[in-house]
């Protein structure tokens, strides 16, 4: 549940999870789990003040809440609608689970729900929040589901947080840009907010399923992960591939692919992230059709 | 000068500012030279960060740059422009010297241009940045000249330290909003800024008056000070007057009215700020005669 009253608005996650970060030091916490794997950048983030982080494994329904639950962690990061960059989807009972957990250690749940909207098999899930406020902090934000240039993104705080969080916001810029609030809370107000949702999921799903039969065409041996959700895909590749060279040879070809080993503080199999959002049908096909050319020499060996 | 090569778009100067500790945090730097009085709030982050503050006097040619030279500062914040709260402006023959210094000591001017545009008995003086490109930090705001729920702010840098705080900033939010920028260079462009400016500037004169020809004749005893610029004034008070019950008792009746003291390092004469800009001429006029009649039982003592 969402009310002004226990609503920070920031400029986004990035924002967002700092502000977190300076109250939780408040608060005492020393320690955060994280999803592993999950962004490089805010993993540093979250250690640039002071943290230590606990990587927990994700596999295919999520973050492993029983790994979780055996660390002295007293405050977790997760994306549970759908794991970034592995594309999965926290079971039912892995929710229930970390809550659980949540309640038991009075531990927080930090959700970042950053494409929820964006599920193409089914409605999307209802946010952990909701199933408890005041042990979850959720993280949402305009930058997937209408631009990320508007810098607009909200934060529901338990109520024992929201002045902390509040006054933090306030030092740090005094308050966010005024204009973009107006009128994305007209834009919702209109409807036009979930009018363009529905368009753009089909377009999205559209580009996915292109891109899903254009990788399976050229690369039988890729594996795609993750549920019919988001704007990228995570690819699986066979274990003796390179990651990092399919990532340079793509990089040098002005084709945009990112590896997973980055986002790893464990081991895992190699993997790629593409990221089909932004790109036009045309561009998507032409795209893993060229890739299949340049990276023939290292899927040969 | 400014380039697109040397600017760093940032919220406002509260960002701008924590943005150029960390910079100097960086560099070595440990001890910052401000402005006494100045923002307690501003102090207060530069204090967050661990930075010994010195303390310099200003008077009403601006700060003391001779007792700046005694101390060893390698960074000053100034206010150049209309010294915030004195309103002083720093004279021609202190601004070569502050310069003079920089250049002398390898050290960094930090200058808060927060409402120059808005001088109203001459052509606003240019900024020291335009002095010493290297080695002065220019901070700038739409905050003041045209609306502060914009965020918007600019920072032009030296050369030497574009890179560095640009992923300060991109590290801190990803960026700052676009639209508004868009919007905003649009509205510069087609010269509207100017117009702005010239019909505000016109609105805030008569402001200024009327508020100084009010209090000259309820309160013969107090002194105006500063120059005739921005957006409020100083009021040096009699020194056996009681600076803090004054805000109370105004406070008291909903009156806006701030006590020089929380903003002073150092002692320094009662005095009071009175802001003039979001107030109608006629809420001017009878806001300066409700303060007679409240504040009549402790000037009379």
């Amino acid at each position: 549940m969402a009310t002004s009253s226990n609503i920070v608005i920031c400029t986004g996650f990035a924002q967002g999870l700092r502000l977190i970060c300076k109250h939780l030091l408040r608060r005492g916490v020393r320690t955060i789990a994280v999803e592993d794997p999950w962004h490089n950048q805010q993993r540093a983030t979250v250690r640039a003040f002071g943290f230590r982080v606990i990587p927990i494994p994700v596999d295919e329904h999520g973050i492993r809440v029983d790994l979780l639950r055996k660390t002295e962690a007293r405050a977790v990061i997760v994306t549970p609608a759908h794991q970034y960059p592995t594309g999965a989807v926290l079971s039912a009972s892995r929710r229930s689970s970390l809550i659980d957990w949540a309640c038991l250690k009075n531990a927080l749940v930090i959700e970042d729900d950053y494409d929820a909207e964006y599920r193409y098999d089914r409605e999307p899930i209802g946010a952990l929040q909701g199933l408890a406020p005041d042990r979850v902090v959720y993280c949402g934000s305009a930058s997937k589901i209408l631009a990320p240039g508007l810098r607009l993104g909200w934060i529901l705080l338990p109520a024992d947080m929201v002045s902390d969080v509040a006054s933090e916001k306030h030092e740090e810029d005094l308050g966010s840009p005024v204009m973009e609030q107006v009128t994305f809370a007209d834009f919702i107000n209109r409807g036009e907010l979930d009018r363009h949702l529905r368009k753009s999921k089909i377009i999205y799903r559209r580009k996915r399923d292109l891109m899903i039969a254009a990788i399976n065409k050229q690369f039988p041996s890729f594996r795609v992960r993750g549920v019919a959700a988001g704007l990228h895909l995570m690819v699986e590749l066979p274990s003796e591939v390179d990651e990092s060279a399919l990532v340079a040879s793509a990089l040098e070809h002005a084709i945009g692919v990112y590896g997973v080993r980055p986002y790893r503080l464990r081991k895992g199999p190699p993997a790629l992230i593409l990221g089909y959002g932004a790109l036009s049908e045309l561009r998507i096909s032409k795209g893993i059709q060229d890739l299949r050319l340049h990276w023939n020499p290292f899927l040969l060996e």
